[in-house]
């Protein structure tokens, strides 16, 4: 169903690999709501993933670009500008990657050079990508730019590791560029800090099946899918949230201010039962 | 303009006195986006504003009732489903009072009696509709409440007085109900931090002029007005946003994380000026 | 073993029940590093409690009174500088009382009544003691107020119920007040918010011992006891720490940055094992 | 004047410069409070600043090193329990530097090999230093780490650039390691945001007096000085915060949690003056 709440608007989308990626639904949604858009992604992943399938479907145009390169992020707001037909009005950046948590270093034994790629790509990409829009003057006033964070930006989650710094920084690069970019051309900049998601990349982090579920459990709503997550960067891309800047939203089904639910204790206890004597009352130590 | 998101809705609105309101824009843009709607406030202020006007012009019934009074949030509730045929899908709480404010006494010297008064104006009238409404299953599955709030809950502002701990308690309702609601009926309870707004109610905050002109310029996309905070909340009461619960939403042109802008900063120097010396360097003391 | 922080300096501890309570450990580790104090709790509370054993044991006077009633907290500071020979230097505010948790009433089938007292006990309390001090020019320059509080003020608890609003509401005062009082007098107001604890008003949230093994589970060093929440409280008194207001500081082994640990997450685990197939995946639903 | 605080302890101090350093305060109290220590900073600045003079006056060995080396860090933290004969219980870290901000590079305009250092230097060493640390296992159980940051790391800043985004960094690093740390050896790892302060380094950021003014005016208490802070550390070192962890602590006179203030109002409304109307109405526009 649409709204009509991007009609006549151009965006890109960063990060859709296939179709359980969420930057995946947010180009499906776009475009439902009257939005053009061009596709962008690494060339690996282009390759790998099923990206032109989508772009076929959704008539829009793909760029193959590495988010760390300068060069490759003017190429992609060029050429969005020219096939698109005018400035864009929001841009989606959905890209994260760590090689310690692929290569299983714990967070006290990081390589440095591989924390230098977790933070390229997954932070510093991102002001690359806005300082280059900014240069080119390719946003259109009161346009709107998203990047998808998690929670782990602010709360230490076991095994995510170097990528909790990474969304930190992911954040702060959100709130520095969005004053600039405010004050000088009324972009907005926000983040949206989603609930665990089974995609691809959410897959490869470890014990996520375990970690989704005490989020469900913990999550009055639940937590919130990856089509939920769309219908959200459409809201924030639309001109009804024209005053909302520099924040980072949480999109958890009410995970991020909950301290322990019932059915997550509930769920907690039954591992303690062993510890419990005659009277339920828990035996420590 | 309407993007049809509330078509089909039912929702009740609460505080909308005269045209300035909040709660005015959110009653005309929720019709405006197809959602049938009823209108409440305190015997006093329908009489005093204009809000019979507002009902006539959206074919809206005014149910007067204090919003203190379980019995009174009764009759809102179920009149409601009666005129406007079934459960309701929104609630909008734009109610804030404080005497001590009104009577001048300053923070340290607060009355009790008064300070009673605005907790259960301002804050304890939320759990009480919010309880009243799950008591009667007044609310749709999926159905929003809304909220609003001001920074002041965070931050201490010069004579914003008990209404800063009357809006804590607010968010803190919010976030309690929010999860018991949730989990038991998937009703979101938000709340929106709202740039100082020019209304009626927002005049009577002593210095709210200043306090205006620091917030406009201390934010990249200056204040955000009534008719701005009215989309967000017919964002936050559509079906786009139905994970987001237990939230407070800055909605204040990005003055939330602000720590100080160019454009405040060179106001603010503007005043120093008389206490620099010849090499412009500030002499203190 | 005593540094000596206090040497000199007057106080006055609410909220000492018997040896469990934070209160009791806080004025013991006061009178050993050097502070003379008077103790004070309900007139109830000292009959049932133990108190009158800690008042002989440290030499210090128990002030009977209820922490609601304005005249009872004038008694308090003016018999407190009578005894203790000049204005006070620091204040602990350790009261906190539901009675729509011991009644057994949920959050959402609150008695506005008993929501009424939780809040008058647990949270204006604390600004009567503030305003009654302040009038009465009753603390020293660069003065020390802490109150007591817990993380149910930032994410819900289950079961804590209105209690977490009570807290909101205490945090939001100590930080309206620690601006007038600071500005004015130079007096620090702080909250510390400290893990659960097995003290007698702890022990009457449901299901604290659930929690406590959570909260335990969760934090990098564990739960923070109530003699260590005595040491903190004692540097917050001190004056190397005269620069710090307005605060609410966590004091709870790390829990409040942590958003799952691996031995919270191994006890859970367990919990689901039986809905595991066998590859070890979870069966959902 | 001593607590003997830190009697027995063994510490290292990285960043003392100068005497207007806050390391170079910190070392004096900690030294005062009876700690051994050794200090280090890099080759150049050692040469630059007098650090050997307060290496002299406090009989403590300064190791030269640079802070991004992994080598230079393992001979910092070996050295260090050969001359101090033993393992360290505390470690300071006051480092930060952009090369951005010193190129007078724009926040939109960042030269990507100078935010690289700027992240390196100011963040990722920190993350270096402890991962080393925890190597050697150098830091007794129980131990304390601290980091200086900055409350840009929250809220933008003009003129901070880059270092916002470093600070929010070394705030997550202290959370993520604090976890691991904590868990493993009892070590606790903070950050202390302190007041804008004139040290060497701080006098670098443009516009800093009118910040630091500002700040002054802003915080009940005034901003915390170097000697202020150096206390605090000395606190936050002692084992009387044994279980405070992973948290970021403002000690900034209260500014964190203002809005506004009536002194900095005051002060910005002289500057508003001419833009006012004969009924002292501000003339927008």
């Amino acid at each position: 169903m649409s709204n009509n709440l991007l009609a006549g608007k151009r965006g890109i989308v960063f990060g859709a690999l296939n179709e359980m990626s969420i930057a995946w639904k947010v180009a499906e949604r776009a475009v439902e709501e009257g939005a053009k858009i061009t596709l962008t992604n690494t060339p690996l992943a282009v390759r790998m993933g099923t990206t032109n399938e989508l772009g076929a479907k959704l008539n829009a145009e793909i760029i193959p670009a590495d988010a760390t390169s300068v060069d490759d992020l003017q190429v992609v707001f060029e050429r969005s500008m020219e096939v698109l037909g005018g400035k864009v009005d929001f841009v989606l950046h959905s890209i994260g990657m760590s090689p310690n948590v692929r290569k299983k270093r714990t967070y006290d034994d990081l390589d440095y050079g591989m924390l230098n790629t977790t933070l390229d790509v997954s932070a510093v990409s991102f002001h690359k990508m806005i300082q280059v829009a900014k240069k080119l003057d390719a946003i259109n006033t009161g346009g709107s730019i998203v990047a998808l964070s998690y929670i782990a930006a602010q709360r230490t989650m076991v095994g995510y590791n170097d990528m909790a710094d990474a969304k930190s920084l992911l954040e702060s690069i959100a709130r520095s560029f969005g004053y600039i970019y405010g004050r000088e051309k009324n972009v907005r900049i926000n983040t949206i800090s989603q609930s665990p998601t089974m995609t691809t990349a959410g897959s490869g982090v470890k014990g996520i099946d375990n970690l989704f579920d005490f989020a469900e459990r913990m999550s009055p709503l639940g937590n919130a899918t990856a089509d939920d997550c769309a219908d959200y960067c459409i809201v924030m891309f639309s001109d009804l949230t024209k005053k909302v800047t520099m924040q980072n939203l949480y999109h958890d089904g009410g995970f991020s201010n909950m301290g322990m639910s019932y059915r997550a204790m509930e769920q907690y206890i039954k591992g303690l039962d062993e510890y419990r004597d005659e009277n339920g009352n828990i035996i420590y130590g």
